[in-house]
């Protein structure tokens, strides 16, 4: 089963870490052009990968650059330890993506995603829970403390709502506000439901065209916006094609797997599987989105490590406490 | 692959209707015991299930009793006029599930579920928009049209907020305020997700243990409360197990069709299936929800049909114009 | 008691009906350059004040131009008669303040205010509401009916969450996307709680600096945008200070009409009543916002009745069918 | 101007602490059979209010009994370590008012209000942060650490959604789980809204009848349920009509304080206020509710703060780690 195999499903794999997963598990070795660390806190997995060149980018699906997930399940508990320590380590990585980002500088947060959709709402919830400065530079810099970076933060909504490509409203806004960069969350599909709310990807590609949960058409990157953008995305889904996707491929590793039925599972052919799957999701209209009960609680959290890890990268100053406040 | 295979991976089948076709599709015969009938309206199809005996309830896996479903997939579009029709529909079939109740007299309304989870919000919802007359009666009855009924509702919450069994809250109420009828509201699960919004089930059996999407242990129901209960249902979710169950069987039936692979089927057997099923969902520790991504609007456009359908059967003098206020 | 008066407590008059009835109030007759018509529906009447010149301006603290007011306390009720003919003279009264607008044409909706908070979320619930047509013409122009326009809309957040001026991404958008006409929603503050949700105010003039509950510094208007502004208020709040006001009022009345106090009425000067208000209201710190309790029903019935309004007047073939729906 | 004056206009005054204030400075000293108390901690002042006879009882208008004050403004901040403090606080103070009650028990927490309501919100919102363990004790008592009790917890909701008392409900489950202790969460109108959201009042005397935002008729006491009851009460309101008196009385002291309006002053007796103030509240209807424009965010504040003190109440063996998780 390779991963042409996904597309024609259009299972869009947001995350480069499962991503490399897939491809690695039809091939069975590490892919060229693609170069993985891996970085282990105490409430936090790092898994970095770098798409090197094009044919990496070709074979992965995903454009050339640097994405790292940070995988903690703390997220979804209510250990405020625990929320810290991610917070600090979302930072760190953030820093690690715009190390040459001077001080000061102008940097426009984007919450993509439709606010009264739940599943939808984590780049809007991100923008409510940031802490925005550019108006303080504007109206009251004597409250600023040294260090501090204008930030600016909108949440475009979506094109079933506005009629507007979302490229274009942020393309107005970055016309107007010029950011030296712009960071721009996401929700994202993810393959396993435990990564809903409890994984975070940082990536310095921006985001691309029809990507995320909510499919805008253009792409929020350094081409359509003429300035860096880093994008910031949480799972907060999964697409109901892959439990049937992985129902076939625990059915043919179980044929695989039987001495008596080995001889049969070689006489069916990936045709065979994609019928099957068609057929199944077929009546559904592609429309279904696989969530646990507890989402709304879990994109609350997220929202909070991602907007303090956020406001920590961007105010290094910050002290411990008030960067506290912001996870509370 | 019969019934008890589904209930190996405790699938509840909510609904009567689905209950039988699974049944019916296994047996391809009429249910001995099973009586079924059809109306057809505008916006609305209707299908009487009746369970005669227990036989057919052992067959069926639900107690013996009238189950009428309402299929209408105008409940989720916009069109007044549908909803309009639709109510009237359910306050029909009500009416029909209550043939005896004299005027004036008591009904308590139980808004099963949590208000605070999305798909687990439609009971307390029509608790919310039912017109509850119970106060006027007593400090007000000169408001009151003849003809009203007294008219009472509760959400009693669910076990992991209360801490209490609901049908120990509920049997506490209706102790304290003796109520004639009990009408249940709850959150089903459905197999299909085309369902979600647009299907109202109302039987005379109550709620049994176990059941709906807030899996209360104890029933909702004659031998719980000691009065009559009806059920009204309305489905707002899907397990995600059933897409892995139909992505075998599509298998399973494409495996049959095809003359060189026939003999392979034949080679495998029930607990195969079964162990690629709880293979794949074992990750996902069951907690597994599919919902399409418009739930917020379709469980209130729902929750307004129930309560017009309700307060139009329970207060069948209310004139037209005063209905159509509680469908808007 | 003068309009200076007011204004050093800076209660906005956002309401030009208010403003000119407190303006004469103190005058005892019309307004020089003031001219006022008024028309009566069933279920709405219709104030319009056209202020003509600019020393009227002045006098009334509003620019020059029409400012049509729409009474209709069915707003508030569940009536969906009363909905669908309020929704038709809202339509009518856009009309008439955007007489030339060709078809085709582009309409961009900005709805002014924050979605998170109650009071201030009847903008961003507007273009919820609205049906945008944009994408429409770009994706799926074969879907569309004859004399159609495109309609777009924003919600662009309030400064204190986006660190930027609203005036700013409105700008931004509108160089982007060159409407020919921008319709800008507002939440506004009356000086009487039963205006709350059951008024609409429509105004060729734009939404000028410092107006309305969100308070936005720069205009939104042809000023600042380069294109015209139609701008549509509902009140949502009623500033705390108006009931402090209304209170020496009343007291000052008094007085004035008891013969033995009389005397003593004409002792108290000015600066007297204006000492009180502030000793009353310093230790509130001006962040009294009175509201009715079913504040979040008056706030989404406004909103529905808003977006049909303008719905039908931009889509004018729009059957009557299909326009209910948008008020359904 | 006494306190039957503010009985006239219905004011309640739902505080001790105020209700104290009020008759104290109508009569300059301490009022007998009251007996007050002050406490100070970092983050919180404590005042107790002990009701020590009837005579006490008809002055202050409050039944006989310990009310508890927590003054803490820290509550509407984001300081995790003001939380945590503040919490403490309230959870010693309901440790005083239940001296007798023995490890194992059985506790009914009952969140009085209306979910739908923001300002009503507050007891609803208790119960779903509260830590419930009634049903742990009946299905997994080998979870339980020793020393807890068994906590469970209901929202009976509001008696215009009901139609009925919410005492009945309540008694109706105290029949059928027999608690040895209820504690009911109420929103509470205060005369200044710098309370709103920063106060707790904590009182052995359970809810009085007519108190209380949602202003229940039938008390939630000793003699309705026949079990003791402690009351635990946030400010989310003032009532509008305290902005008219506060006026009136700045009103009268100014002109007592200027040596030429004096004789003016001594000439204006109590009925004139009083026409005053009813003149200025009569269109409002008496709905008027003043709240500040973040009362969203004070009640989610205050209702984590409230659950954080009562679960380490009720469980005092709970380290310091697993407390703060209900803070967070």
């Amino acid at each position: 089963m390779d991963l042409q195999f996904f597309k024609d499903f259009t299972i869009d794999v947001d995350l480069a870490l499962e991503a490399r997963e897939i491809v690695q598990g039809q091939t069975g070795r590490e892919i060229p052009g693609v170069r993985v660390d891996r970085e282990t806190y105490e409430h936090a997995s790092v898994t970095i990968v770098i798409i090197e060149d094009p044919s990496a980018e070709a074979v992965m699906g995903k454009p050339v650059g640097t994405y790292i997930t940070v995988e903690a399940p703390g997220i979804s508990g209510r250990d405020p330890k625990a929320h810290h320590e991610i917070g600090l380590v979302v930072a760190q990585m953030l820093s690690r993506l715009m190390p040459d980002l001077p001080v000061p500088s102008n940097i426009l947060i984007v919450g993509l995603g439709n606010w009264n959709a739940t599943p939808d709402a984590l780049g809007p919830k991100v923008v409510s829970e940031t802490m925005v400065t550019r108006h303080i530079f504007n109206y009251a810099p004597q409250e600023l403390q040294p260090g501090m970076r204008s930030v600016s933060a909108i949440a475009p909504g979506v094109l079933g709502i506005t009629g507007i490509e979302t490229a274009e409203i942020v393309k107005g806004v970055v016309d107007k506000i010029k950011p030296d960069l712009v960071i721009a969350i996401d929700s994202l599909a993810a393959r396993n439901v435990s990564r809903i709310g409890t994984t975070i990807q940082i990536a310095n590609t921006g985001v691309k065209p029809g990507s995320g949960v909510g499919n805008q058409r253009a792409g929020i990157n350094r081409e359509t916006l003429g300035v860096n953008v880093l994008a910031v995305g949480v799972p907060t889904v999964v697409h109901g094609a892959v439990i049937a996707q992985d129902t076939i491929e625990q059915f043919m590793d179980q044929l695989k797997a039987n001495p008596s039925l080995h001889k049969l599972y070689s006489m069916l052919n990936p045709n065979f599987s994609q019928t099957v799957i068609q057929k199944v999701l077929e009546p559904f209209g592609g429309r279904l989105m696989v969530t646990p009960k507890e989402i709304d609680d879990l994109i609350q959290r997220a929202a909070k490590v991602v907007a303090g890890g956020i406001t920590k990268a961007l105010h290094p100053n910050l002290t411990d406490e008030d960067y506290q406040y912001y996870l509370h």
